[in-house]
């Protein structure tokens, strides 16, 4: 193959606890930054990556897309994790790659995304799960889990999700966003809360994980998700589930068939 | 309670990749250096850890058992796990404690061991499991377990296994071993090997796990486990897999039924 002008849509999974997030950002260490960086050595010339999204420090992700612009290449896209792979850090891999159409953008296009939040609720840590859950000793026992699981159903559906927003963010022009599916389950010692909608503001998982967690514990009514949004008030919320406990699962765009 | 001489039995977990190893030495950072030091902070005066086996530099466990010996605790077990917990540092946690029985040594007394040991054979990496796996991108098809499956049922039983430990250790004065049990499994992008012995001889899981794998690609046959034993040299026997895929998994003394 000729070395050309190529565009790639990519898969990356990446541990968050040693990044400052996604996004490049002078002196700190970043998926985007480490990314560009191999790319452009295994091209032998700039590449420009551009993500799905921004994660925040210590977020993970399962999967992640970007969009991968290498002014020459002349690498097939199946030979693109494992050609990678020795160039990336160990906390970081491509797991997949194809080509892409040359209108294919990771984060316009995207129609939705799921997101997973991982809790241990046990009071002894496990070392194998440092910094990849949330530790959280308080045993919620059953009737905990289900009064999470109805309150977590009134955030499905087209809502303002202001109150569910960190206040510290750029508003946003919009902060209507359809969550379209929400679970709670518990699997041995974890709890995982798995959502799906097509867009999220800044910290909305983390805080409605963390109402929730406050719903299990009767420090907040579990019939109080909708006076909560619609008060449009962070203030109305629970608490901010830390950074260590999120994954962002999956991401979603038109033209590709949700499999699993 | 008083303050008193105090021996307990514990469990301990801890993700090998940044240890030394479990014993002692000088300068290197050890499970059983963390063990004592944290100990001997949380009691105020010397402890004193003795361990059921010693672990390689990158082998990890999910139950290692230990003695301790505090010359004065006031902490009750139950208490010890939740106490402990910042005082160890992330990767190696206390997960359960009892009292024992001045008798009780948990190297002498063991009278069996489980080991698992995990290879992703997968072509990719998953950052999320970097130095808990060994990464063995050739891909073994089914026949290929199975062959290993039927080899596997040959380590059964009573043997001399001095072909399979590394000849670099000192020679123990008996090198006969009973297994007991030995499965492979597939479980998605992985091969789990589980192996119980009354004993095991320095590296003779790393080494049985890397003959499989050569007879799995067809370079030893499946039908020379039965030889390689009968020879009772290290050449005859396959590679020695690396440590990052080991697990101690469980350990048996004639007091505990096994539960699981």
């Amino acid at each position: 193959m000729q070395p050309l002008y190529q565009r790639y849509k990519a898969t990356v999974r990446y541990v968050g606890t040693g990044f400052h997030g996604f996004q490049v950002q002078p002196g700190q260490r970043t998926v985007q930054g480490e990314l560009c960086r191999a790319l452009s050595e295994l091209f032998g010339c700039p590449a420009k990556v551009t993500g799905c999204s921004r994660t925040d420090s210590g977020v993970h992700a399962n999967e992640f897309v970007i969009r991968i612009d290498a002014e020459r290449s002349s690498v097939p896209p199946e030979k693109l994790p494992v050609a990678l792979a020795e160039k990336l850090p160990p906390d970081l891999a491509l797991i997949s790659a194809e080509e892409c159409s040359e209108d294919f953008h990771p984060r316009y296009g995207v129609c939705g995304k799921q997101y997973l939040y991982r809790v241990r609720n046990c009071a002894v840590r496990d070392p194998f799960l440092y910094g990849r859950v949330w530790l959280f000793p308080r045993r919620i026992d059953d009737s905990g889990l289900d009064r999470m699981r109805r309150a977590a159903r009134d955030f499905i559906g087209k809502h303002d999700f202001t109150s569910f927003m960190s206040s510290g963010s750029d508003t946003p022009d919009d902060t209507v966003r359809t969550v379209t599916a929400f679970s709670v389950e518990r699997e041995g010692e974890e709890i995982r809360f798995t959502v799906r909608a097509d867009g999220f503001l800044y910290n909305m998982v983390r805080i409605m994980v963390g109402t929730l967690l406050e719903i299990a514990q009767g420090k907040i009514p579990e019939d109080a998700i909708g006076a909560i949004l619609a008060a449009k008030d962070r203030a109305k919320a629970g608490m901010t589930a830390p950074p260590e406990g999120l994954y962002l699962d999956r991401v979603f765009y038109p033209e590709i068939p949700e499999k699993r």
